[in-house]
């Protein structure tokens, strides 16, 4: 399988690859698998009722990574993808997703994840998705990720959810459901510029007995772009929650961070920070008065605070 | 003018009333002024157009207190009142508001107090407000506070408004206005028991370059009770604000706790922190090893946390 220089460029800025990975891989490009390799415990197979594919981690497989990144060149094509990872009980698997839209043209080019992933009993899944668009400043790209995930008795599942740059629209929903014992990190991190919007909600179920979440969301709005952030914990058991939400706020730009506690059980216990405010004065002078430029001192405090 | 017994309990409950207080005060009693007496700084003028009062603080007016308690023995009793305070440029004051009802038959007691607060440039505000409910207990008792403040440019103003026990349901609604270098702190104080429910609603607006605003919110929820908080700092100029919510939630009741952060302007630096739980295990146990039953060791710890 060959790739142009925009879709390597590409699929190095989502998933890390400057080769064909080792394991498990399904690479989609324009709504078309052009690369798809199962390995020993991980099975790829292609959905037969609508697009997308299962992703079946066999029980106990440990150590091993799946790449499943998705790449839009075709200025105008909308790509709607329905994936299902099943994670089997006792493995400790990474998954690297990631969408990169090229969009040279004139048209909106759109890509909508619809991911069901289900963390089986007592197994550890580290997911990382990250989002980028490139091209015509003016061409239009959609980012719509929607994940619902399960984590079941003693399960551990930590995502990183990135929008690096690039991205006009997003509406990401993520769902999760956590049973005993169970835990689950979310780290989400977003970058707006120009006029982008960005809508994030996030809404935890901590169902079980000594369920734990935290969600991290970092966030820099610049330009004229506007944020809106919503993270509800919803304790229905014994169990801890945390959410912690920073934003930087530059120019012109607008965010909102609506965190949301629910305690049904008085045995849960769920806390919240949020913060939005602009770049310290001081961290920028301190950076200036060791010889960088004052856009030099910006890019480096974003790019620590998004690390 | 003479109170009973219940009448005078009420009075002490909700504005610390052991006698009738020097300066200014207006006593409402199931919907009619009993008594009603401007100070020569402070006056108190009947609505013409609807029931209530508006009550005029001469500028510069410092050091001086209006009381305006309202009390409701006769059950069945639905009392609406219109309230204006005008707090005069560059004064200093003390507001002590309240309703206590006493609901010992069959039907709903009501109270809705709608307040309108003006606080001129460079005046201090300070307003307490409790509410309070007893009687029988199968007998209803509603209060229903709606609130808008708003602070003109270099003025500071101050509410405390609590709920102390026995209201069965509560919406409580307070919008606030900051202008050039006001300062607005409230601070809200709520126990529920039984099945009561209470929502509160706090929505400030940061209009005005330099305002802060801060918002403390301390709440327990006992038995089957439901308490809902919403809280919306909005920033729309250069502007600090913050919100900090802590509740303590026992047995089977639910807590909802939804703060809101809205940066309309790069400027704007707003922050929130969040808490629902239940006592500390390791209090408890410190007050009991020191002689206390468990029960009066939750007591203290209830109290000192809503002190």
């Amino acid at each position: 399988m060959e790739f142009n220089k925009v879709e390597r460029d590409l699929l190095q800025a989502v998933a890390d690859l400057h080769s064909i990975p080792q394991g498990a891989v399904n690479i989609r490009r324009d709504g078309e698998a052009v690369l798809r390799r199962s390995s020993p415990n991980i099975e790829i197979v292609g959905k037969t009722d609508r697009p997308g594919i299962d992703i079946i981690v066999k029980p106990g497989t440990v150590n091993e990574s799946v790449h499943i990144p998705v790449i839009l060149t075709r200025s105008g094509f909308k790509d709607v993808v329905y994936n299902t990872f099943i994670i089997g009980e006792g493995s400790d698997v990474l998954v690297v997703a990631g969408c990169g839209i090229h969009n040279a043209g004139q048209d909106v080019s759109r890509h909508d994840g619809i991911h069901e992933v289900i963390v089986k009993k007592g197994a550890r899944m580290r997911y990382v998705e990250k989002h980028y668009g490139e091209g015509r400043p003016e061409a239009q790209r959609i980012l719509n990720p929607n994940t619902v995930i399960t984590v079941e008795e003693g399960a551990q599942a930590e995502m990183e959810l990135v929008q690096i740059r690039g991205v006009d629209h997003t509406r990401r929903v993520t769902t999760a459901y956590i049973y005993d014992r169970g835990s689950l990190k979310i780290v989400e991190k977003l970058l707006t510029h120009r006029d982008q919007e960005a809508e994030s909600t996030i809404e935890i179920h901590l169902v079980g007995t000594g369920g734990v979440a935290q969600v991290i969301s970092r966030s820099v709005a610049q330009e004229s772009s506007r944020q809106e952030f919503r993270a509800a914990l919803i304790g229905k058991a014994r169990s801890n929650g945390h959410v912690e939400c920073d934003a930087i706020i530059m120019d012109r730009a607008q965010i909102r961070s609506v965190p949301e506690l629910v305690a049904e059980n008085a045995e849960a216990v769920l806390t919240h920070e949020a913060a939005i405010g602009r770049i310290a004065g001081e961290q920028l002078i301190k950076l200036m008065s060791l010889g960088l430029t004052e856009q030099e001192a910006v890019d480096a405090i974003l790019s620590g605070f998004l690390r």
